[in-house]
Protein backbone atom coordinates (compact mmCIF):
# COMPACT_ATOMS: atom_id res chain seq x y z
CA UNK A 1 0.00 0.00 0.00
CA UNK A 2 1.34 3.41 -1.23
CA UNK A 3 0.84 6.34 0.90
CA UNK A 4 0.93 9.38 -1.21
CA UNK A 5 -0.28 11.85 1.43
CA UNK A 6 2.49 14.04 2.81
CA UNK A 7 2.42 17.39 4.07
CA UNK A 8 4.75 19.85 6.67
CA UNK A 9 3.57 18.97 10.14
CA UNK A 10 3.20 21.40 12.82
CA UNK A 11 0.41 21.89 15.65
CA UNK A 12 -1.18 24.61 13.18
CA UNK A 13 -1.13 21.77 9.84
CA UNK A 14 -2.73 19.49 12.29
CA UNK A 15 -5.34 21.58 13.06
CA UNK A 16 -5.88 23.07 9.64
CA UNK A 17 -5.56 18.75 8.29
CA UNK A 18 -8.51 19.10 10.76
CA UNK A 19 -10.20 21.48 9.88
CA UNK A 20 -9.76 20.44 6.00
CA UNK A 21 -11.19 17.27 6.32
CA UNK A 22 -14.32 17.97 4.45
CA UNK A 23 -16.14 15.31 6.14
CA UNK A 24 -14.88 12.28 7.99
CA UNK A 25 -14.68 9.94 5.16
CA UNK A 26 -11.27 12.16 4.21
CA UNK A 27 -9.83 11.95 8.30
CA UNK A 28 -10.34 8.04 7.57
CA UNK A 29 -10.00 7.06 3.85
CA UNK A 30 -6.78 10.06 2.84
CA UNK A 31 -3.55 7.86 3.12
CA UNK A 32 -4.85 4.45 1.51
CA UNK A 33 -4.43 4.54 -1.96
CA UNK A 34 -3.40 1.17 -3.71
CA UNK A 35 -0.99 1.23 -6.68
CA UNK A 36 -2.52 1.14 -9.81
CA UNK A 37 -2.65 -2.59 -11.46
CA UNK A 38 -3.67 -3.80 -7.47
CA UNK A 39 -6.42 -5.71 -7.03
CA UNK A 40 -8.20 -4.76 -3.85
CA UNK A 41 -10.86 -6.70 -2.14
CA UNK A 42 -13.11 -4.36 -0.16
CA UNK A 43 -15.50 -6.47 2.11
CA UNK A 44 -18.83 -5.51 3.48
CA UNK A 45 -19.35 -2.76 1.24
CA UNK A 46 -22.78 -1.75 2.42
CA UNK A 47 -24.67 0.98 0.54
CA UNK A 48 -20.97 2.12 -0.51
CA UNK A 49 -20.64 4.80 1.47
CA UNK A 50 -17.15 3.92 1.44
CA UNK A 51 -16.88 2.53 -2.09
CA UNK A 52 -16.58 5.56 -3.94
CA UNK A 53 -13.69 7.10 -1.85
CA UNK A 54 -11.73 4.06 -2.12
CA UNK A 55 -12.00 3.75 -6.05
CA UNK A 56 -11.21 7.34 -6.28
CA UNK A 57 -8.15 7.52 -3.98
CA UNK A 58 -6.94 4.44 -6.05
CA UNK A 59 -8.01 4.51 -9.47
CA UNK A 60 -5.82 2.64 -11.09
CA UNK A 61 -6.43 -0.17 -8.69
CA UNK A 62 -9.43 -2.79 -9.91
CA UNK A 63 -11.58 -3.09 -7.07
CA UNK A 64 -13.93 -6.11 -6.03
CA UNK A 65 -16.72 -5.01 -3.40
CA UNK A 66 -18.90 -7.06 -1.80
CA UNK A 67 -21.90 -7.48 0.35
CA UNK A 68 -24.59 -10.23 1.73
CA UNK A 69 -27.44 -7.75 0.60
CA UNK A 70 -28.54 -7.34 -3.01
CA UNK A 71 -30.41 -4.08 -1.70
CA UNK A 72 -27.33 -2.81 -0.80
CA UNK A 73 -25.27 -3.55 -3.78
CA UNK A 74 -28.17 -1.99 -5.87
CA UNK A 75 -27.55 1.18 -3.51
CA UNK A 76 -23.94 1.01 -4.22
CA UNK A 77 -23.46 0.28 -7.81
CA UNK A 78 -25.74 3.45 -8.09
CA UNK A 79 -23.83 4.93 -5.92
CA UNK A 80 -20.16 4.26 -7.69
CA UNK A 81 -21.67 4.84 -11.37
CA UNK A 82 -23.18 8.36 -10.34
CA UNK A 83 -19.68 9.54 -9.22
CA UNK A 84 -18.62 8.31 -12.69
CA UNK A 85 -16.15 5.32 -11.16
CA UNK A 86 -15.99 2.31 -13.25
CA UNK A 87 -12.84 0.42 -11.24
CA UNK A 88 -15.17 -1.50 -9.13
CA UNK A 89 -16.85 -4.38 -9.90
CA UNK A 90 -19.41 -5.95 -7.32
CA UNK A 91 -20.32 -9.48 -5.95
CA UNK A 92 -23.23 -10.45 -3.69
CA UNK A 93 -21.25 -12.98 -1.48
CA UNK A 94 -21.38 -13.56 2.43
CA UNK A 95 -17.60 -13.23 3.87
CA UNK A 96 -17.62 -16.26 5.55
CA UNK A 97 -18.49 -18.39 2.35
CA UNK A 98 -15.66 -16.78 0.19
CA UNK A 99 -13.76 -20.22 -0.43
CA UNK A 100 -12.70 -19.67 -3.88
CA UNK A 101 -10.08 -17.31 -5.20
CA UNK A 102 -7.38 -18.03 -2.39
CA UNK A 103 -4.34 -15.77 -1.95
CA UNK A 104 -5.71 -13.98 -5.23
CA UNK A 105 -6.03 -10.22 -3.48
CA UNK A 106 -3.28 -8.03 -3.17
CA UNK A 107 -4.92 -5.80 -0.89
CA UNK A 108 -7.59 -6.20 1.54
CA UNK A 109 -9.64 -3.29 3.01
CA UNK A 110 -12.61 -3.65 5.67
CA UNK A 111 -14.17 -0.65 7.35
CA UNK A 112 -17.17 -0.42 9.61
CA UNK A 113 -17.49 -4.10 9.39
CA UNK A 114 -16.59 -6.12 12.22
CA UNK A 115 -18.49 -4.10 14.55
CA UNK A 116 -21.21 -6.22 13.65
CA UNK A 117 -20.08 -9.37 13.38
CA UNK A 118 -20.67 -12.35 16.45
CA UNK A 119 -17.10 -13.48 14.82
CA UNK A 120 -15.26 -11.16 13.92
CA UNK A 121 -11.42 -13.24 14.55
CA UNK A 122 -12.94 -15.71 11.85
CA UNK A 123 -13.69 -13.10 9.73
CA UNK A 124 -10.36 -11.68 9.75
CA UNK A 125 -8.75 -15.27 8.90
CA UNK A 126 -10.73 -15.98 6.00
CA UNK A 127 -9.75 -12.34 4.66
CA UNK A 128 -6.44 -13.64 5.42
CA UNK A 129 -6.79 -16.70 3.24
CA UNK A 130 -8.10 -14.21 0.41
CA UNK A 131 -5.04 -12.63 0.70
CA UNK A 132 -1.79 -13.17 -1.48
CA UNK A 133 1.41 -13.19 0.75
CA UNK A 134 2.76 -9.71 1.29
CA UNK A 135 -0.77 -8.55 0.52
CA UNK A 136 -2.17 -6.04 3.15
CA UNK A 137 -5.27 -5.30 4.62
CA UNK A 138 -6.58 -2.50 5.88
CA UNK A 139 -9.43 -2.02 8.83
CA UNK A 140 -11.11 0.72 10.17
CA UNK A 141 -13.89 1.04 13.20
CA UNK A 142 -15.05 3.30 15.66
CA UNK A 143 -15.57 2.74 19.50
CA UNK A 144 -18.52 4.29 20.89
CA UNK A 145 -17.09 3.75 24.51
CA UNK A 146 -14.59 6.48 23.03
CA UNK A 147 -17.43 9.20 22.90
CA UNK A 148 -16.88 11.97 25.91
CA UNK A 149 -17.97 15.52 25.82
CA UNK A 150 -18.50 18.95 27.22
CA UNK A 151 -21.22 19.72 29.22
CA UNK A 152 -21.05 15.90 30.03
CA UNK A 153 -24.19 14.35 31.13
CA UNK A 154 -24.85 10.88 32.11
CA UNK A 155 -28.43 10.53 30.12
CA UNK A 156 -26.17 11.44 26.81
CA UNK A 157 -24.24 8.79 28.21
CA UNK A 158 -27.51 6.47 28.54
CA UNK A 159 -28.54 7.23 24.84
CA UNK A 160 -25.16 5.93 23.67
CA UNK A 161 -25.51 2.98 25.62
CA UNK A 162 -28.56 2.21 24.00
CA UNK A 163 -27.12 1.66 20.67
CA UNK A 164 -24.10 -0.26 22.40
CA UNK A 165 -26.45 -2.43 23.99
CA UNK A 166 -28.33 -3.21 20.47
CA UNK A 167 -25.65 -3.87 18.93
CA UNK A 168 -24.33 -6.49 21.07
CA UNK A 169 -27.78 -7.90 20.93
CA UNK A 170 -27.13 -8.38 17.53
CA UNK A 171 -24.35 -10.09 17.93
CA UNK A 172 -22.11 -6.88 17.31
CA UNK A 173 -19.47 -4.63 19.01
CA UNK A 174 -19.94 -0.96 18.59
CA UNK A 175 -16.37 -0.25 21.28
CA UNK A 176 -14.44 -2.47 18.50
CA UNK A 177 -12.07 0.29 17.38
CA UNK A 178 -9.56 -0.55 20.28
CA UNK A 179 -9.35 -4.13 19.63
CA UNK A 180 -8.08 -3.47 16.06
CA UNK A 181 -4.72 -3.94 16.98
CA UNK A 182 -4.98 -7.61 19.26
CA UNK A 183 -7.70 -8.63 16.48
CA UNK A 184 -5.02 -7.89 13.49
CA UNK A 185 -2.33 -9.52 15.70
CA UNK A 186 -4.73 -12.40 16.63
CA UNK A 187 -5.82 -13.16 12.93
CA UNK A 188 -1.72 -13.78 12.32
CA UNK A 189 -0.85 -10.52 10.25
CA UNK A 190 2.66 -8.89 10.76
CA UNK A 191 3.95 -5.65 11.29
CA UNK A 192 0.71 -4.60 12.47
CA UNK A 193 0.15 -1.04 12.59
CA UNK A 194 -2.51 0.94 14.26
CA UNK A 195 -3.12 5.03 13.86
CA UNK A 196 -5.77 6.28 16.16
CA UNK A 197 -8.24 9.03 14.51
CA UNK A 198 -9.59 11.20 17.05
CA UNK A 199 -12.19 13.49 16.00
CA UNK A 200 -12.49 16.49 18.63
CA UNK A 201 -14.63 18.89 17.51
CA UNK A 202 -15.40 22.44 19.32
CA UNK A 203 -16.96 25.71 18.61
CA UNK A 204 -13.42 27.01 16.69
CA UNK A 205 -13.70 23.62 14.07
CA UNK A 206 -17.46 25.00 13.04
CA UNK A 207 -17.50 22.23 9.93
CA UNK A 208 -16.96 19.02 12.38
CA UNK A 209 -19.45 20.33 14.78
CA UNK A 210 -21.80 20.58 12.65
CA UNK A 211 -20.66 17.22 10.07
CA UNK A 212 -19.88 15.17 12.95
CA UNK A 213 -21.57 16.08 16.33
CA UNK A 214 -24.10 16.60 15.16
CA UNK A 215 -24.97 15.21 11.35
CA UNK A 216 -23.06 11.90 12.14
CA UNK A 217 -22.72 10.98 15.76
CA UNK A 218 -25.88 12.19 17.15
CA UNK A 219 -28.34 11.60 14.43
CA UNK A 220 -26.83 7.66 14.58
CA UNK A 221 -27.85 7.62 18.30
CA UNK A 222 -31.02 9.31 17.75
CA UNK A 223 -31.74 6.86 14.98
CA UNK A 224 -32.17 3.93 17.33
CA UNK A 225 -35.05 5.89 19.69
CA UNK A 226 -38.08 3.54 18.31
CA UNK A 227 -35.59 0.22 18.72
CA UNK A 228 -34.80 1.15 21.95
CA UNK A 229 -37.64 1.86 23.38
CA UNK A 230 -39.14 -1.41 21.92
CA UNK A 231 -36.41 -3.31 23.24
CA UNK A 232 -36.84 -1.22 26.73
CA UNK A 233 -33.65 -0.17 27.70
CA UNK A 234 -34.79 3.20 28.27
CA UNK A 235 -37.46 5.35 29.05
CA UNK A 236 -38.73 7.39 26.08
CA UNK A 237 -37.98 10.34 27.96
CA UNK A 238 -34.71 9.76 29.34
CA UNK A 239 -33.69 8.95 25.96
CA UNK A 240 -34.62 12.92 24.44
CA UNK A 241 -33.04 13.90 27.30
CA UNK A 242 -29.62 12.42 26.37
CA UNK A 243 -30.24 13.17 22.65
CA UNK A 244 -30.85 16.65 23.64
CA UNK A 245 -27.63 16.54 25.94
CA UNK A 246 -25.62 15.29 22.90
CA UNK A 247 -27.18 18.19 20.91
CA UNK A 248 -25.88 20.46 23.65
CA UNK A 249 -22.29 19.84 23.14
CA UNK A 250 -22.39 21.41 19.74
CA UNK A 251 -23.06 24.62 20.83
CA UNK A 252 -20.09 27.42 21.45
CA UNK A 253 -19.20 26.45 24.81
CA UNK A 254 -19.27 22.45 24.07
CA UNK A 255 -16.84 19.78 23.18
CA UNK A 256 -17.41 16.98 21.67
CA UNK A 257 -14.45 13.67 20.85
CA UNK A 258 -14.75 10.47 19.17
CA UNK A 259 -11.76 8.05 18.04
CA UNK A 260 -11.86 5.88 15.10
CA UNK A 261 -8.80 3.25 14.63
CA UNK A 262 -6.94 2.21 11.28
CA UNK A 263 -4.88 -0.52 11.50
CA UNK A 264 -3.09 -1.96 8.22
CA UNK A 265 -1.00 -5.44 8.71
CA UNK A 266 0.36 -7.79 6.09
CA UNK A 267 0.40 -11.66 5.58
CA UNK B 1 4.73 31.40 20.63
CA UNK B 2 7.24 29.94 17.39
CA UNK B 3 6.53 26.69 16.95
CA UNK B 4 10.35 25.03 15.95
CA UNK B 5 8.75 21.59 15.09
CA UNK B 6 8.21 20.87 11.55
CA UNK B 7 8.78 17.73 10.12
CA UNK B 8 7.29 15.25 7.18
CA UNK B 9 4.28 14.13 7.75
CA UNK B 10 2.67 10.70 6.80
CA UNK B 11 0.72 8.12 8.94
CA UNK B 12 4.36 6.40 9.29
CA UNK B 13 5.43 9.56 10.44
CA UNK B 14 2.67 9.95 12.59
CA UNK B 15 3.28 6.41 14.07
CA UNK B 16 7.20 7.34 15.02
CA UNK B 17 6.51 10.36 16.41
CA UNK B 18 4.89 8.52 18.88
CA UNK B 19 6.93 5.78 19.28
CA UNK B 20 9.48 8.57 19.94
CA UNK B 21 8.62 10.27 22.28
CA UNK B 22 10.78 9.25 24.91
CA UNK B 23 8.52 10.11 27.61
CA UNK B 24 5.15 11.85 27.73
CA UNK B 25 6.92 15.41 28.65
CA UNK B 26 8.12 15.17 24.96
CA UNK B 27 4.49 14.51 23.20
CA UNK B 28 3.01 17.22 25.07
CA UNK B 29 5.95 20.08 24.97
CA UNK B 30 7.63 19.63 22.05
CA UNK B 31 5.89 22.30 19.63
CA UNK B 32 6.29 24.77 22.75
CA UNK B 33 9.20 27.07 22.18
CA UNK B 34 9.37 30.80 23.04
CA UNK B 35 11.62 33.18 21.40
CA UNK B 36 15.08 34.09 23.32
CA UNK B 37 14.71 37.13 25.23
CA UNK B 38 10.80 36.89 25.92
CA UNK B 39 9.45 36.68 29.50
CA UNK B 40 7.67 33.35 30.22
CA UNK B 41 5.42 32.72 33.54
CA UNK B 42 5.38 29.20 34.59
CA UNK B 43 2.25 29.06 37.05
CA UNK B 44 1.98 25.97 39.37
CA UNK B 45 5.73 24.99 38.50
CA UNK B 46 5.23 22.09 41.46
CA UNK B 47 8.32 19.98 42.11
CA UNK B 48 9.44 21.22 38.58
CA UNK B 49 8.67 18.11 36.31
CA UNK B 50 7.71 20.28 33.70
CA UNK B 51 10.07 23.42 34.47
CA UNK B 52 13.31 21.21 32.99
CA UNK B 53 11.80 20.60 29.60
CA UNK B 54 10.17 24.22 29.15
CA UNK B 55 13.56 25.83 30.42
CA UNK B 56 15.05 23.98 28.17
CA UNK B 57 13.22 24.09 24.95
CA UNK B 58 13.46 27.83 25.33
CA UNK B 59 17.23 28.66 26.04
CA UNK B 60 16.48 32.32 25.65
CA UNK B 61 13.61 33.04 27.04
CA UNK B 62 13.42 34.24 30.95
CA UNK B 63 11.04 32.09 32.95
CA UNK B 64 9.55 32.64 35.95
CA UNK B 65 8.30 29.92 37.89
CA UNK B 66 5.98 30.30 40.81
CA UNK B 67 4.38 27.87 43.13
CA UNK B 68 2.59 28.17 46.55
CA UNK B 69 4.61 25.22 48.37
CA UNK B 70 8.15 26.60 49.59
CA UNK B 71 8.65 22.59 49.86
CA UNK B 72 7.97 21.85 46.20
CA UNK B 73 9.78 25.06 44.85
CA UNK B 74 12.94 23.42 46.65
CA UNK B 75 12.63 20.30 44.73
CA UNK B 76 11.91 22.56 41.73
CA UNK B 77 15.40 24.20 41.74
CA UNK B 78 17.41 21.43 42.84
CA UNK B 79 16.08 19.96 39.56
CA UNK B 80 16.62 22.94 37.67
CA UNK B 81 20.27 22.94 38.87
CA UNK B 82 20.97 19.52 38.17
CA UNK B 83 20.03 20.08 34.64
CA UNK B 84 22.72 22.96 34.16
CA UNK B 85 20.08 25.34 33.18
CA UNK B 86 20.22 28.74 34.31
CA UNK B 87 17.12 30.75 32.77
CA UNK B 88 14.73 29.92 35.49
CA UNK B 89 13.80 31.85 38.47
CA UNK B 90 11.62 30.63 41.22
CA UNK B 91 9.20 32.52 43.67
CA UNK B 92 7.00 31.15 46.29
CA UNK B 93 3.69 33.07 45.34
CA UNK B 94 -0.17 31.84 45.24
CA UNK B 95 -2.13 32.50 41.71
CA UNK B 96 -4.71 34.43 43.38
CA UNK B 97 -2.48 37.11 45.21
CA UNK B 98 -0.48 38.00 41.94
CA UNK B 99 -1.74 41.38 41.14
CA UNK B 100 1.53 43.11 40.98
CA UNK B 101 3.39 43.22 37.42
CA UNK B 102 0.16 43.29 35.87
CA UNK B 103 0.73 42.42 32.00
CA UNK B 104 4.51 41.99 32.38
CA UNK B 105 4.42 38.40 30.70
CA UNK B 106 5.20 38.15 27.33
CA UNK B 107 3.95 34.80 28.05
CA UNK B 108 1.92 32.13 30.40
CA UNK B 109 2.47 28.40 30.55
CA UNK B 110 0.12 26.36 32.59
CA UNK B 111 0.46 22.38 32.73
CA UNK B 112 -1.95 20.31 35.07
CA UNK B 113 -2.99 23.11 37.14
CA UNK B 114 -6.17 23.99 36.83
CA UNK B 115 -7.60 20.70 37.28
CA UNK B 116 -6.94 21.29 40.92
CA UNK B 117 -8.62 24.38 41.21
CA UNK B 118 -11.94 25.20 42.38
CA UNK B 119 -11.84 28.40 40.41
CA UNK B 120 -10.06 27.36 37.11
CA UNK B 121 -12.46 30.39 35.15
CA UNK B 122 -10.97 32.96 37.89
CA UNK B 123 -7.57 31.44 37.60
CA UNK B 124 -7.74 32.28 34.49
CA UNK B 125 -8.66 35.54 34.55
CA UNK B 126 -6.08 36.38 37.03
CA UNK B 127 -3.46 35.04 34.29
CA UNK B 128 -4.41 37.36 31.59
CA UNK B 129 -4.12 40.20 33.45
CA UNK B 130 -0.63 39.28 33.55
CA UNK B 131 -0.14 38.65 30.13
CA UNK B 132 0.60 41.90 27.85
CA UNK B 133 -1.35 42.66 25.20
CA UNK B 134 -1.04 40.32 22.40
CA UNK B 135 1.20 37.88 24.50
CA UNK B 136 -0.12 33.70 24.95
CA UNK B 137 -0.97 31.03 26.56
CA UNK B 138 -0.52 27.71 26.68
CA UNK B 139 -2.73 25.20 28.71
CA UNK B 140 -2.07 21.57 29.24
CA UNK B 141 -4.32 19.24 30.84
CA UNK B 142 -5.03 15.93 31.12
CA UNK B 143 -8.86 14.37 30.89
CA UNK B 144 -9.42 10.98 33.21
CA UNK B 145 -12.83 10.67 31.35
CA UNK B 146 -10.54 9.74 27.98
CA UNK B 147 -9.63 6.46 29.46
CA UNK B 148 -10.29 3.57 27.64
CA UNK B 149 -8.70 0.04 27.45
CA UNK B 150 -8.72 -3.34 26.27
CA UNK B 151 -9.94 -5.79 27.57
CA UNK B 152 -12.52 -3.62 29.10
CA UNK B 153 -12.80 -3.64 32.95
CA UNK B 154 -16.03 -2.20 35.38
CA UNK B 155 -13.40 -2.76 38.18
CA UNK B 156 -10.74 -1.06 36.51
CA UNK B 157 -13.02 1.88 35.56
CA UNK B 158 -14.57 2.39 38.85
CA UNK B 159 -10.52 2.50 40.62
CA UNK B 160 -10.12 5.22 37.66
CA UNK B 161 -13.44 6.75 39.43
CA UNK B 162 -11.86 6.56 42.70
CA UNK B 163 -9.16 9.07 41.89
CA UNK B 164 -11.68 11.48 40.04
CA UNK B 165 -14.00 11.36 43.30
CA UNK B 166 -11.08 11.88 45.76
CA UNK B 167 -10.20 15.22 42.98
CA UNK B 168 -13.66 16.48 43.14
CA UNK B 169 -13.45 16.61 47.01
CA UNK B 170 -10.35 18.14 47.06
CA UNK B 171 -12.33 20.71 45.00
CA UNK B 172 -10.32 19.79 41.60
CA UNK B 173 -11.50 18.01 38.79
CA UNK B 174 -9.49 15.07 36.55
CA UNK B 175 -11.77 15.37 33.86
CA UNK B 176 -10.90 18.73 33.06
CA UNK B 177 -9.14 18.68 29.76
CA UNK B 178 -12.19 18.48 27.45
CA UNK B 179 -12.96 21.92 28.75
CA UNK B 180 -9.85 23.44 27.96
CA UNK B 181 -11.49 25.41 24.81
CA UNK B 182 -14.23 26.72 26.46
CA UNK B 183 -12.28 27.96 30.09
CA UNK B 184 -10.06 30.17 27.52
CA UNK B 185 -13.05 31.06 25.58
CA UNK B 186 -14.57 31.65 28.47
CA UNK B 187 -11.50 33.89 29.47
CA UNK B 188 -11.66 35.78 26.69
CA UNK B 189 -8.78 35.19 24.92
CA UNK B 190 -8.35 35.31 21.11
CA UNK B 191 -8.23 32.70 18.26
CA UNK B 192 -7.90 29.93 20.71
CA UNK B 193 -6.74 26.17 19.11
CA UNK B 194 -6.83 23.29 21.22
CA UNK B 195 -5.42 19.79 20.03
CA UNK B 196 -5.74 16.63 21.43
CA UNK B 197 -2.85 14.81 22.68
CA UNK B 198 -4.18 11.09 22.22
CA UNK B 199 -1.74 8.52 23.77
CA UNK B 200 -2.24 5.35 22.40
CA UNK B 201 -0.51 2.16 23.71
CA UNK B 202 -0.41 -1.53 22.04
CA UNK B 203 2.26 -3.73 21.99
CA UNK B 204 3.55 -1.98 18.81
CA UNK B 205 5.09 0.68 21.28
CA UNK B 206 6.78 -0.98 24.30
CA UNK B 207 7.75 2.41 25.59
CA UNK B 208 4.47 3.85 25.70
CA UNK B 209 2.93 0.91 27.16
CA UNK B 210 6.02 0.97 29.81
CA UNK B 211 6.13 4.45 30.48
CA UNK B 212 2.52 5.48 30.37
CA UNK B 213 0.35 2.63 30.51
CA UNK B 214 2.10 0.97 33.54
CA UNK B 215 4.52 3.51 34.93
CA UNK B 216 2.39 6.51 35.12
CA UNK B 217 -1.40 6.05 33.84
CA UNK B 218 -1.73 3.01 36.13
CA UNK B 219 1.08 3.71 39.18
CA UNK B 220 -1.02 7.01 39.63
CA UNK B 221 -3.98 5.15 40.05
CA UNK B 222 -2.31 3.12 42.29
CA UNK B 223 -1.18 5.63 44.35
CA UNK B 224 -4.64 7.22 45.87
CA UNK B 225 -5.25 3.21 46.97
CA UNK B 226 -5.18 4.16 50.72
CA UNK B 227 -6.92 7.54 50.15
CA UNK B 228 -9.96 5.67 48.70
CA UNK B 229 -10.00 3.61 50.97
CA UNK B 230 -9.50 5.54 53.61
CA UNK B 231 -12.58 8.00 52.16
CA UNK B 232 -15.04 4.94 51.72
CA UNK B 233 -15.36 4.84 48.02
CA UNK B 234 -14.21 1.50 47.66
CA UNK B 235 -13.64 -1.59 49.19
CA UNK B 236 -10.08 -2.97 48.90
CA UNK B 237 -10.67 -5.81 46.89
CA UNK B 238 -12.34 -4.51 43.96
CA UNK B 239 -9.56 -1.67 43.96
CA UNK B 240 -7.35 -4.12 43.74
CA UNK B 241 -8.95 -6.02 41.31
CA UNK B 242 -9.15 -2.69 39.18
CA UNK B 243 -5.65 -2.06 39.31
CA UNK B 244 -4.43 -5.74 38.32
CA UNK B 245 -7.23 -5.33 35.14
CA UNK B 246 -5.45 -2.00 34.39
CA UNK B 247 -2.18 -3.96 34.33
CA UNK B 248 -3.78 -6.58 32.47
CA UNK B 249 -4.13 -3.91 29.65
CA UNK B 250 -0.69 -3.88 29.38
CA UNK B 251 -0.40 -7.19 28.41
CA UNK B 252 0.59 -8.30 24.44
CA UNK B 253 -2.84 -8.05 23.79
CA UNK B 254 -4.17 -5.09 25.34
CA UNK B 255 -4.69 -1.53 24.37
CA UNK B 256 -4.64 1.55 26.41
CA UNK B 257 -5.75 4.73 25.46
CA UNK B 258 -5.66 8.51 27.40
CA UNK B 259 -5.84 11.73 25.91
CA UNK B 260 -4.02 15.41 26.92
CA UNK B 261 -5.33 18.99 25.77
CA UNK B 262 -3.22 21.65 24.73
CA UNK B 263 -4.54 24.58 23.99
CA UNK B 264 -3.02 28.09 22.91
CA UNK B 265 -4.64 31.58 22.89
CA UNK B 266 -3.76 35.12 22.74
CA UNK B 267 -4.83 38.13 25.08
Amino acid sequence: MASSYVHGYDENARARLQDQARSLVDMLHSDTSYPAGSTVLEAGCGTGAQTVTLARNSPGARITSIDVSAMHLEEARARVKTAGLTNVEFQEADLFALLAGEESFDHVFVCFVLEHLSRPREALAVLKGLLRPGGSITLIEGDHGSAYFHPDSEAAREAIGCQVELQRRAGGNANIGREVYPLLVGAGFKRVRVSPRMVYADASRPDLVDGFTRKTFTAMIEGVREAALAAGIVKSERFDNGIKALYRTAEADGVFCYTFFKGVGEK
